[in-house]
């Protein structure tokens, strides 16, 4: 009876809603491209750079290897903190971490992104993804795979131009989350949002309205995020992690993925 | 009869060994200091700095803000990457995400440390944490509380010397992981080892034996950890992910412990 009794709480429990996971089990997904020289940033920012302070063998008979690094907040993979478009909104310091954890929403918009370089994810995408799993709840982190992972550093083909400089910025493609998606997030109470290109407004954006309408509300999103391909559509937990620096618009973000 | 199912569901969960937690549920605890002009860093190194982009409202309609940052790897809550202090062992974007998330056992001596700043935790006091915990298991994260964290960034009492240079180093002052503290860590199978002091070894070191002990064995320490007297000795997860710095000794970290 003892053993009936078992079977049916592991049945219970594996039935359950929610978001328990045993973090010791399982695989990791890390969905962060490493910094180094190639990292991506914006054509008018400061790239990431590394010097060596040293490395090799010591007088004191150990080995011994250090280097200082320096970059913009924002490139690489990165959070845009709410206050990094929306005054008196979050710095990155002050973000709840309950925020940065919580269970994954990919949408695929691979194909649409494939189709059409400057695409932006339409709230009809987003409700075509809840008809198939369910609405996405308060509390998610909604992950948008445009596909473009796989591009990544390469500055040409990621984001269509390798030039730096204001004038490279009219030349940006890639595609990103549209106005009327942002809102729909925002109706749904995610916990943030992130997507695998260098902004979660599309390259050709003049307004960055979709930045506006999320950090309006909070709402921080992780970008340059790296390859979702290996991620269901639900089930996973999302940790996101930035660098906390104090009043920071944002940062180096190490975003990771824990399946069951 | 359901009902009755249920409850007997949920008292077997909860007495079930492990590490499942519901990460949507409980508490967070951050563990990260942040990174400001005050962050401590060791007296020879680069500190932290931060420069305004920009920040007010644009042309385009829009609130704007972003910063620049630059530092040494090795300052603030921070990771010390095997390859710190052993040649050929794990770079900080080469250790696994599996290795950085992990069950927390914290080890108070801060008595100890109150008593003597210059104090060493010892093999003694881990086998006595375990008299009353039980072994510490392989995949550990070991947190050990010097409750010094109160004293940060107050570089004169949180480390022996306000002074910068490589005069000032003599002047080190804190508490730190004695060597046969370090190798009793290492036979446990711990994943990674933290304190709330500037270094794993103690302040007077010369030879940074317990690094080369820990690092040897491809085991990342923690430095820098913020106040921990809100954790239990046992039945935390920590989460420990630092900026992937590509070969890197060491970045900025991140680390949280989640609370059931």
């Amino acid at each position: 009876m003892n053993r009936h009794f078992i079977a049916l709480a592991a049945l219970i429990l594996s039935a359950a809603p929610g978001f328990s996971q045993d973090l010791t089990q399982g695989s990791w997904v890390d969905l962060t491209h490493p910094f180094n020289a190639d990292s991506v940033y914006w054509p008018t920012a400061e790239t990431f750079t590394q010097t060596e302070v040293f490395a090799g063998h010591t007088d004191g008979g150990y080995f011994y290897s250090a280097y200082n690094f320096a970059a913009a907040e924002h490139g690489g993979t990165h959070i845009d903190a709410p206050i990094h478009f929306a005054e008196g909104a979050l710095k990155v310091d002050e973000l709840p971490i309950g925020q940065l954890v919580g269970p994954g929403f990919v949408i695929d918009v691979s194909a649409q992104a494939e189709a059409d370089v400057d695409y932006q994810v339409t709230a009809a995408d987003i409700t075509g993804f809840e008809a198939e799993h369910g609405q996405i709840p308060q509390g998610a982190i909604v992950l948008l795979r445009t596909g473009r992972a796989g591009l990544y550093p390469d500055r040409e083909s990621y984001m269509g131009t390798a030039e730096r400089g204001e004038a490279a910025v009219a030349n940006l493609h890639f595609p990103g989350l549209g106005l009327e998606g942002a809102t729909l997030l925002v109706e749904r109470g995610i916990a943030a949002v992130g997507l695998d290109t260098p902004s979660i407004d599309h390259g050709q954006s003049q307004d960055f309205a979709t930045h506006v309408e999320l950090m309006t509300h909070d709402i921080p999103a992780f970008e340059n995020v790296a390859d979702m391909s290996g991620l269901p559509a639900t089930g996973s937990t999302i940790i996101a992690l930035p660098m906390k620096i104090e009043g920071g618009s944002g940062g180096p973000l190490r975003i990771v993925a824990h399946l069951p």
